[in-house]
């Protein structure tokens, strides 16, 4: 294979910190591997809202996602579909995804199987992981993976978790939190040891998982 | 008591469509069981996401929320302070709440037991219950109910589902669907009668046990 | 009033160990408080599988539950319709209940609103809670307190978290862990002090919202 | 390849009803790409509970699983490291899956990465879909499928949902109904017609990754 397979990681976090220096955590593991790897900051980009109005769905001749918002989207589907893995990583907020996260989840629409133009499907058999930040210690991280995952599955992509390492702290994805510091605190994941290493398990499981379905 | 025991609505939907026909459904419920209703459409509301900043969590003496923007939150947050029973309604998106929905929840920060101001615990002990539309049948409405009812747990809510009717269709809350039409279609779920019982029985039910929690 | 108020706990462990403890802790913490309490440990009782017969739910003239078994459930079911508070504390199993306290809960089918018997409803309008135990520290304690919450939504009771202190740990409940010591060391829970906390918490919290229910 | 990739399908249900016909269903559709394909019912076999004891973690020069008991199990543990490919079908019993199935899923304990067996590790990445069937609508058929997800990534299986067709129905994998008849009808789901249908998709995405992973 001449070009390297991608894992692409997209932040929900509105902070420059926690999920930041996990989601590099991460990716640093994949390019070690020889993945080629890109983070999207959802939050130095602005998304509007999906409005719900399903025009995304109709056959376009251009390339347009969404027929509303011209915005950082028309950006961030061409890396979705150009790569063959994806981490979501969000902090938890109120037990589920950033709202920053959701609002990029939503305008995802054109990519769907409902959709006819160029973006339709373009997720298909990828292979998706969780990685997630939470002020308390089971403070909705489990949830949060879950709902990533859900994601995952109505793209059509493939669901994995953490690595068959020992302790791997939780099944269903890279599982951390800043406690007992407060979220305020930028860096207090680096003190999650647990959590470190859930995150270098999702990422070399994604890396194993990509590549028996790419190789 | 001479005021009425009053019951707030919060629709998550961007469009005056589905979503707003089952909460005004909900709300007739209520208002002819004798409480007091309001409903707060966030599609007309511009709220801005949550930084993670915590400034709201430091005392204030003023009535301030967010200290960092202004905007149609500050009208909610009474309204939330007042109220005794919680409907939240959302259409499902990529099987969760809305973005909109989610930039609401995120932004009752202010609200937790973290903070010091005036706005701390105001939704303590009061009762909430969860209203769905999806565009499929199994499409995400029971994740969706189940993340407003982490968001009601968070805020030391007490969270109910449907009453004891013969056959609620979900016992969560109030589980709908536009599903054979598309989402698109704008009264579609008019024709879920199942859908539009679990409604109703929703709305009793959350009148019933806001009355044992408030009499 | 003049007999007191009554919380059962159900203790789903097959071992006398962590959950146990923990099951102990909540109810002493109620017992404290001037509750009645109770607790039906599942280990010592042998309930047989439910066979989906729906036989129970055609009226009876007696006071069988199930028509099928005659079992510890016959025991069981007074002491639920007795209960005003009721607290499942299951050990994490597979990222859900134990098999145990499934199929104690699938054999209360008799309470549910299809049934006709002197059982139907017995649950409805209780109080109730979940305690778990997960032997990694997010192994599954989120989507077992959202199971148990399925299960007291299903028989209309009232759901409640923790109580408004301060680092709850978890929302959703009393979330501990024997972690980083493994599961098989029966007394390892006690090492966990937010675990600890979470479920005095959560036995607070029930006395308190039984209460008003009751009064 | 001379031996065909083998789709393996467990049944959860305690009657030969609606689950059967669904897997069946499913099995169908994968012996008809070319797969081998096999069933356990759980109802036929006894699996007795499992004890938490960690014994099935130690090495043993035997093939023994289970330390504890000798039963059906002995059987199933062979079956499951010989699949490539593995279904769960579970009828919605509380909002979870059935009680049988629960204590199959804790029985896999000498599969896990905790084990020094020759079991350990038998389901790594093999690829999982589950199937579910609900008396209600939304009556828990989201959750049931998330459970298993939640066993299949604690095997560090591959999850996948259903096939990228139209209207999938449930995206999570194949959610079903005997709604508007009651449960007790033993065929009430030939008239579910969109499960049916979920049920084919998951079939066709199980062997369509099956095949992209063990080619």
């Amino acid at each position: 294979m001449n070009s390297p397979l991608k894992i692409l990681g997209v932040n929900g976090s509105p902070r420059k910190a926690n999920t930041e220096i996990l989601l590099d955590t991460a990716l640093s593991v994949a390019a070690g591997e020889g993945f080629a790897v890109e983070t999207v900051n959802l939050r130095s980009n602005e998304i509007r809202f999906c409005r719900g109005c399903f025009q995304c769905h109709i056959e376009t001749e251009n390339e347009l996602g969404c027929r509303i918002h011209r915005d950082a989207m028309d950006d961030i589907l061409p890396k979705l579909k150009d790569c063959h893995g994806l981490i979501l990583a969000s902090p938890v907020y109120f037990g589920q995804v950033s709202a920053q996260m959701k609002v990029f989840m939503d305008r995802t629409e054109p990519l769907l199987r409902y959709a006819d133009g160029p973006w339709r499907a373009a997720l298909k058999n990828k292979v998706g992981g969780g990685l997630v930040v939470g002020g308390n210690r089971n403070g909705g991280q489990e949830a949060t993976l879950q709902a990533i995952h859900h994601f995952f599955l109505i793209h059509d992509m493939i669901v994995v978790g953490t690595s068959s390492d020992e302790r791997p702290g939780c099944y269903l994805g890279a599982a951390t939190t800043t406690h007992p510091q407060r979220g305020r605190e930028k860096k207090a994941v680096l003190e999650d040891e647990q959590g470190l290493a859930a995150v270098r398990y999702l990422a070399k499981r994604i890396c194993e998982v990509t590549r028996q379905i790419f190789h």
